[in-house]
């Protein structure tokens, strides 16, 4: 796989590309860099391209079937790269995992209920919790040794028992951290002192840097199956977010019930495109081209962070997996409106605004580095040139 | 356009033709005729499959745009086959109209509502209707001329002040009875004299014979406005239920208002396979395509009707659109359970059960008529032969 292969994306309806002109980013579509929404900018692997073709050459979208051998595909592709044996009988598809986020919310928690993020996170919990009515309980991460912990002693201290379920990301979002085995044993035992509903995010899980370790959820703390909520999905590893779909497995029989019942009456199903894509995803093939984008990624990130890191005030925080950085500008001692005025309109560079992460992110920007290797080298120029007066 | 070329739909992930021998139906795969859920069997056209190429040749599935281009297509296309002036800013992607009716019943009414139907119809309006803990209240359609009708006086005595919406099917699924605008006109008076959301569900619209004219429910009954939700999709028209795309117009701003904070909650968006589909449909090709395809499915029918009107006691019902033939067998005296065994068993042919549509179905079958007509021919002659005892 060349993943140095530029393919232009610019004019193919792409929302990365196409869309950084649009007013409230203003970075312009002819020689911008897109380093903002989190899709990658490599060229389909054959194994997919052979799966969409196969499903062309059939000549006919009608109704179809293969929900059940796609969530074998996800339950081999679990116990094999992740070492979670999860029964096909308790997954669910949903169409992408925003709308699995959305289907929980009015599944499993009530308009008067709380619920719980850790921030900064991705923006889309936030969006989601309060689209959904719900109230939002914002439980600020704390940086130690340069990396983000959740401080459950505070989250503690603040709880009013109006909290019924909390969402965590696993690895992390933004910063690619992953949260070890202790960890999550601890936020388990959280969730179970007060009754929480966990549910886990894990749709980088795949996107590790060579020698780190992503543990899922169930794995490190088997006791928390009664009250969790896994959230998968190849979209992130395979860069197939466009066909929408996700998978929730729910081992708990209470809230799977729950879940299955608002599926139900919403009606949602696989799509076509979605199933085709996911199954071929999660495949020998798949694992092959996978862990020769691994350590690309990771190179990536090098490259980006030693980069950025030479920029005076600019801290970039250490990644263990992902291809979304996130940079800390508060040491440049600069407001973040001419940060981002410069990284815009100065380096012609779209990066991800820190604040709609949520407490924490202000001083922040999001880039996303799932790009050819030339064009971190050039963002890297740009971004050094646009801030060449800090001294 | 060859509707005469077959192609094998067998073990292609086909619902229709590769769950035949499933152990409810009990039709063997092998060489079983697939006559019951509700796609086609004709080889995709080539603006379709020029479209998916297309898709496929970007090779990159992220983040896309074009909804608004798409939407925009649908009203051109509302608008040149039907006169129906549909403004794109009132209207909704949802992942087909099951999921758009689902979505419906949990923004639009509340769980001690009760839901009108009009029966024998569309079996997922009472699945929907139950699976949302909804009130289901069937309406039974009388049939008068040979056709039905809707029975609003009878309906009107059994008014109890617990229905707020009504879903209604135009063109009617099953028998493809198109309604007039009269019947319309009288139709939105009840409503709007029970204060009932008007849910239209006209998924057929495109499928008229030659000759025939459906009017979409705003162009009858303008005044309906403030209280329609207009359901429609290119899955029928031009098979592509697969790509699970389905557009709710909703033109009375509250209503609106409701249904989009429900869809945002939930986060439901187009997948790019719908996307692509839906909007190559929707074009000149796919009109002139549509127009050779309405005589040809026309024929099928007369060729179909008329081969089952030979059976002594088989009553079909007149069509005026759709691919969805209905048959009644109450003349033949004989019991259902026999009826069907000899369908499935002795003819090898795979019908949707009448019963499934509500009262009034019970002694009647569905057969979908969407196939090249060499297999019409062939299922006529099984059916005779399995009623060949009849006088």
């Amino acid at each position: 796989m060349n993943f140095d292969k530029i393919i232009d994306r610019r004019g193919t309806n792409s929302t990365k590309w196409d869309m950084m002109g649009a007013r409230s980013i203003g970075v312009p579509d002819e020689d911008g860099l897109a380093m903002w929404i989190a899709d990658m900018d490599f060229e389909a692997p054959d194994f997919l391209q052979e799966a969409t073709q196969g499903l062309i050459d059939k000549a006919n979208y009608g109704y179809f079937i293969g929900e059940d051998g796609m969530k074998e595909q996800v339950a081999w592709w679990m116990q094999t790269r992740h070492g979670w044996a999860v029964d096909p009988a308790t997954m669910f598809s949903t169409f992408g995992l925003g709308n699995g986020i959305g289907i929980c919310l009015q599944a499993l928690t009530q308009p008067e209920d709380e619920v719980i993020i850790f921030t900064p996170v991705y923006h889309e919990f936030t969006a989601k919790i309060r689209k959904s009515g719900r109230g939002l309980k914002e439980s600020p991460l704390v940086i130690r040794d340069g990396v983000y912990h959740m401080d459950l002693e505070a989250l503690e201290a603040s709880m009013t028992g109006r909290e019924s379920l909390l969402i965590f990301c696993s690895p992390h979002n933004p910063a690619g951290r992953i949260w070890t085995p202790d960890e999550m044993r601890a936020l388990v035992e959280f969730c179970a002192r007060h009754d929480l509903i966990l549910l886990s995010d894990d749709i980088h899980h795949d996107l590790t840097y060579p020698g780190q370790t992503y543990t899922p959820l169930p794995v490190a703390a088997p006791e928390v199956a009664e009250r969790l909520v896994m959230l998968t999905s190849a979209s992130k590893t395979f860069n197939i977010a466009g066909s929408r779909l996700g998978t929730i497995s729910i081992p708990g029989e209470e809230l799977r019930n729950r879940f299955a019942a608002m599926l139900n009456a919403l009606d949602v199903k696989p799509n076509l495109l979605g199933l085709v894509l996911t199954e071929a995803a999660y495949s020998e093939s798949g694992a092959v081209w996978l862990d020769q984008l691994r350590p690309y990624l990771a190179e990536n990130a090098r490259i980006f962070l030693d980069g950025m890191a030479e920029i005076p005030g600019v801290t970039p925080m250490p990644m263990q997996s992902t291809y979304l950085t996130w940079m800390d500008f508060t040491n440049t001692g600069m407001e973040m409106d001419e940060v981002v005025r410069r990284v815009r309109q100065d380096a012609r560079i779209a990066p991800s605004i820190g604040a709609d992460f949520g407490t924490g992110g202000e001083n922040f920007l999001r880039f996303n580095i799932g790009t050819p290797r030339a064009r971190i080298v050039e963002a890297v120029d740009r971004l050094q040139q646009a801030f060449s007066d800090l001294q």
